[in-house]
């Protein structure tokens, strides 16, 4: 291993940000620069910010690039595009395509000889490493995932596209009821309805119909119709006051059975005041992985389930073992 | 890999009882045979049961031997001893040996080419792992570990070897006051007496003294002086009627910070109706990365840390992407 493990960030939103914050926590870590798709210019931070179109410059410079654009189309054009050049991490969080996204990654990385983590976080990421390990552990089980109370972005953004809407902030809520019942090891069926709340907070355009804006969001298909859902209307002045940081969390629950009928709950759980700063912090313990499976050799494409958690501390194998076994 | 991992047991007390149970629940393992240093002859199994001397007969037979045996006396001897012929798995649990214990097996197995792995079940394993995950994520923040409630047998020995004492369990509890503090980000100082109760359910001998027991027991150092501790007495019938079942648990906190001043918290936590029950499941999930481990030709002793969660799954790496991520 060298000195210092060099790393890039790729995007300066939320999760750029929280990325630069987390790597001033991990002295075996140096941020080297920031890339952004905009004018970098007037772009304020801790080093330099260049357009993305100069990263091929720091080949040999930056050991591995943390990707922190999103899922929709960044992740999906950019990881490929940098797999080429450096070792990777990314957080790419559609379930549905992962296979996909794995594979074209993996052609890439695989060739250039470098490593890709991929759908790293805490959803996909650290709740699928405890669910699959539930899983493992207690084959004869039920397993049950509840998030929040968190502010969801997609929901959110659901919210602002509703005629009238000004701004707004939704809030998931697990049904503290259902999350009781399935540490008791009641084994209960859940619908939808049962697992969360949704709780809305809407600042209304001048002279728009409250009602009418409620009906629309409690009546919208996936996002709100299958939830219990609270609207309320409040100034930009109290959402600026109180709905602006993004909390998140949840919970993972596998309930599971042993012998002639044991009972055994294993649980998983975050409560994050800052799920960005969160999530850039596991970004970070996986790009100290990147690296050092990189040092060892490894190429390809690869996720939470591949990588012995040994990697993502800055300890070495005997020190963990000493200390922390 | 094969078609089946076959797998026999060394050791048949409850934490080998616990693995024969668990691999009925695993299709891909078969159990061959237990190993056992009484007189085989008379124990009752659903496989043959042998004397621990015929072992050396299964060389090619059992792809993994479970270790099921004591941290004091019989793994530190067994260990060594089976790794010669077999990947092994165990559940040492003397936190201050294991550095010596695991330079002796890895030395051992390194040079019979076989995997080993060491120190698994729940604390050492998975709490381990809990802690480790945790600290990497989070470099500035504070760990906290609760055990309980559940039974713990050294201090229930402990209660057993006063005079006077005919039987007892003890319960370790912890102050759910001292969880709740560090699970609303508090960060307290939490002395050995803040953290766990112990609570003791004790049979005298006819005619004993029992205020004297009484202050024996909550003034015997190391096991109770340092706790608050109380002591119950009641009948033989009593305690075989409440008190003969093997509850545990605990959960390992982390309370961290990021950026400015986010307070972020991890959680892992187990609630258990059979301890050894669990501890065996998690054995036969380790006993199946050490299969894996060994057809890719790994050799040596290894721990939680050093193994990728996907080699605990019956499930391909593909399979797992596509479901658990």
């Amino acid at each position: 291993m060298k000195q210092s493990i060099n790393v890039g960030i790729v995007g300066y939103g939320n999760l750029g940000k929280g990325v630069e914050k987390a790597i001033r926590q991990n002295p075996d870590m140096t941020l080297e620069a920031i890339f952004t798709r905009r004018e970098p210019q007037g772009v304020q931070a801790s080093v330099p910010v260049l357009h993305i179109s100069e990263a091929e410059k720091f080949v040999g410079k930056i050991d591995v690039m943390i990707l922190c654009g999103g899922s929709a189309t960044d992740l999906p054009e950019q990881v490929p595009y940098f797999a080429k050049m450096f070792n990777t991490v990314d957080s790419f969080d559609t379930h549905a395509k992962i296979p996909e996204f794995f594979a074209q990654v993996d052609a890439v990385a695989s060739e250039a000889g470098h490593v890709s983590v991929i759908s790293t976080g805490w959803d996909p990421g650290l709740f699928s490493l405890n669910r699959m390990l539930a899983e493992a552990i207690l084959p004869e089980g039920k397993e049950y995932t509840f998030w929040g109370r968190g502010v969801s972005q997609g929901h959110s953004d659901a919210i602002r596209r509703v005629e009238g809407v000004k701004n707004g902030v939704q809030y998931t809520i697990p049904v503290e009821d259902a999350v009781a019942k399935v540490r008791s090891g009641e084994n209960p069926q859940l619908s939808t309805r049962d697992k969360h709340l949704r709780e809305c907070f809407v600042v209304a355009e001048e002279g728009a119909d409250q009602a009418k804006i409620e009906q629309e969001i409690k009546n919208m298909p996936n996002y709100f119709s299958d939830y219990d859902t609270t609207v309320n209307f409040i100034s930009e002045e109290e959402l600026k006051a109180n709905h602006s940081t993004m909390p998140h969390g949840g919970t993972v629950l596998r309930s599971g059975r042993t012998g002639e009928n044991s009972t055994q709950i294993i649980e998983f759980g975050l409560k994050l005041d800052s799920n960005p700063e969160f999530t850039a912090s596991v970004l970070v313990a996986y790009s100290r992985a990147a690296a050092k499976l990189a040092d060892q050799g490894a190429k390809g494409a690869k996720t939470v389930f591949d990588i012995p958690f040994g990697l993502l501390s800055p300890k070495s194998a005997e020190q963990l073992r000493k200390e922390l076994l």
